[in-house]
């Protein structure tokens, strides 16, 4: 259950990436790079703060292969991927969720407070996209007025972390934390919930 | 005294920070995770590098606090900080200085050369500035004509490697560096000491 | 003789991040720190995401040295660098395929797949440049269609894990793999052999 989850994240930070890089004018190898980056970037800031070893996608190298088939297939056969355009906005939320608990609990076990924890779920769900964005030379969509995104990675961790907290084992606590992550996403997707810049 | 300076470089670096993040139109996640990256980022790469773990922030995760709560302070209620404003280029300067010493004297017990230290002087003491500046789609204010920045850390790194090569005890060449680091950022200031482009 | 060419790369390295940085008007500062990231900035990645350390530059630090000295002619005394240019092109062929090997290799010590080893050899190579061109807020120059350059470090790297694959001894596998890299790169810039942009 959780590797279909990570799985289907992972997919769509790739398709995420691709499109921005091809947006952008860049070639094969950008489109590679962005997807990766995109992809396993949060991961890996998490890790490297963490001090793990080896990153998560060395040890699950299957994950490099996906997401290179992914931007090879964006690339020269974009339409099954256009396909997906539909569903994207909840996998991706999924994933944003997912990767806020699996970030919290990675900081937690490393001897992170409650508070570092959270920004551990927000830089492992939002931070591949950051570094895809610096590639592309964009500001990241996420320090920009939009519908909810970093918040509820902010948001999924707490609940995980809370749930936690008050004695639920982490079976429980990260199923609810996900969720919450998730739900807020797609809430604040449906109904345009955004904070507006700050003038 | 050691940590009085060391919070009110993490307040300077935070308030930097956030009015960067303000100028370019972002939200208050934008204006946090900039902040963030100011003040935090120059000692993480130095740590990174060093692979030192726990990350300074994260063994003082206070300073995550103060962030955050300077970032909303700023979003949010930006008068009392605007009182700041005058005193910023002085506690930016000390800063400045202080982590200079403390990037080259963590260079120093890892092994690393002087001229080592004296670059993870300026690593540690600009580089914060640097992913900032990056994060904000902006070429680093450190690397354009301006009055001297990344230069007074590496000055500053030197005269506190030298002290101490010449003997003097670390209680005493410490603060030699940090003055220096700090006295030359303010007399580059105040007589518009720049370099120039190179042409 | 690897020294001989290590040496030739991180000097074509240095060359290119100072003339970058002279374009987009920095001072001195800027171009001493693009030209430190276009030389050591692939080969750092490539420590931190194996949890190598030191970081090689720090235990060798004589090309920190070198480097900075580059910088400093480049941006006061530009002319014998200029005498550089014809030769540019293929120093930075050999560095690529070198690095591009040195990266694969370390990745393979520490326990990754051919594939991802061949990504290391892609970041080894390539991301110095790709972090300088942040660094002066343009889109990664290997990212947008131009000759074959990140493809011919992906070749490489495999032309070397294939070698060794086959049973090829390090000492005949590791300048097979070199010689591929560096030749499909100075091919691709012969016949402008490139990756077109992604429609």
């Amino acid at each position: 259950m959780f590797e279909v989850l990570e799985f289907v994240a992972v997919v769509t930070a790739a398709v995420y990436g691709s499109s921005l890089a091809i947006r952008k004018g860049m070639d094969l190898v950008g489109v590679a790079c962005v997807s990766l980056a995109c992809s396993f970037g949060g991961g890996t800031l998490r890790d490297l703060f963490l001090g793990r070893h080896p990153l998560f996608w060395m040890a699950n190298d299957h994950y490099v292969a996906v997401v290179l088939a992914i931007a090879l297939l964006a690339a020269r056969a974009p339409q099954p991927l256009k396909r997906l355009q539909p569903i994207l906005p909840v996998s991706d939320a999924i994933g944003l969720g997912l990767f806020a608990v699996l970030g919290a609990q990675a900081a937690r076990e490393c001897g992170g407070s409650y508070l570092v924890a959270a920004i551990f779920g927000v830089i492992t769900g939002n931070f591949g996209g950051v570094i895809g964005d610096v590639l592309c030379n964009e500001i990241p969509a996420i320090f920009r007025p939009a519908p909810l995104y970093a918040t509820c990675a902010f948001t999924g961790a707490w609940v995980y972390l809370l749930a936690g907290h008050f004695g639920l084992p982490s079976v429980v606590a990260a199923p609810l934390g996900v969720l919450a992550g998730a739900g807020m996403r797609l809430w604040a997707l449906r109904f345009n919930i955004t904070l507006s810049a700050v003038r």
